[in-house]
């Protein structure tokens, strides 16, 4: 049976187009949904033909009103979504929406977590001087970037490397396994444990 | 130019015994010192045909006694050793020893540092649930596992896999990365560089 996606993402979108490209099994990117009316993936979206659309998130910076949540689940909900992926979402999701979808939304991040949760995953990672950096898939629950963990992906840092040509790097493989992670979770394959700590 | 090498152990001494046999470049094992009169390294430095001695720690379990660390470093700088490598030494170093030889000692540990430092780091590992684990080869500095890191290799963690049959298969790599670290070091192509956090 068919799971529909939807794409949460503030930015370009790039693990957007990834998950329309890639192979998803029986997973299928129905829409994506943006809390930026200025987002580069709402053109992307345009240009690969899948429904696209703009939801208030309320008046806070990173996190979201607690009515304006509410609605977003609504209309997942109402959607028939069963499978949300954030991509590149720059908002805390702690409420209703991680209510509704527990266990059926994941995340991506450009680091081998539990290394370097948090923004600028890369930027740690070069700073602290790590030899092997990656991404992870993983379950979104309240932490941040502590969820169970679906898949992971390594990438070497060499002694050359700034910011972004690592970030890039890391990129390649993050659009690789994200659509493996879908992939499995939409044929049952992955498994929502919680994470002991 | 020769540099002389102390393994210091308190177990078993598998990477020491990889040190011996591995190619340390212009490094040389020459002595194995360990805090415990029973530790298996011993028989394994006389098969190896490694000089080995006991020194006495303190009455202390984790850490060294003031006035028996300062025995310690006094013995390390008297024999002209340049670099000291800890192999399973169970004992926490920070005072006389860690000034003597900072920038000069070295630990493995068998997690990708930062993520899980510590004991254990292979059952944290696996609790966490990650799917990449791996071994690192850092700098010693007054932290727990915090110094500045040399080398990393990594390993995929299986569906199947319970604490031994990952440990042994990070062990492995373990054997690989101290001598080659070792090595790079000797050969003045390790940096020695302060960690930012």
């Amino acid at each position: 049976m068919e799971t529909k996606i939807a794409v949460l993402a503030s930015g370009a979108g790039s693990n957007f187009k990834a998950l329309v490209e890639g192979d998803t099994g029986p997973g299928r990117v129905d829409i994506l949904l943006t809390d930026n009316e200025n987002a580069g993936a709402l053109e992307l979206a345009a240009e690969l033909g899948v429904e696209s659309k703009y939801l208030y998130p309320g008046k806070y910076r990173t996190r979201f009103g607690i009515k304006e949540e509410k609605i977003w689940a609504e209309f997942l909900l109402d959607r028939g979504v069963g499978l949300v992926c954030l991509a590149g979402l720059m908002r805390i999701i702690k409420g209703p929406l991680l209510d509704a979808f527990q266990g059926r939304m994941m995340n991506i991040h450009p680091s081998l977590l539990p290394a370097f949760p948090g923004l600028d995953a890369q930027g740690q990672a070069l700073n602290y001087g790590v030899k092997i950096a990656g991404c992870t898939v993983h379950y979104v629950d309240s932490g941040t970037d502590t969820g169970p963990i679906i898949l992971q992906n390594s990438v070497p840092v060499f002694e050359s490397d700034q910011r972004d040509s690592l970030a890039e790097r890391i990129l390649v493989k993050e659009h690789r396994i994200y659509s493996q992670a879908v992939k499995a979770h939409c044929l049952g394959r992955a498994v929502y444990s919680r994470v002991v700590r």
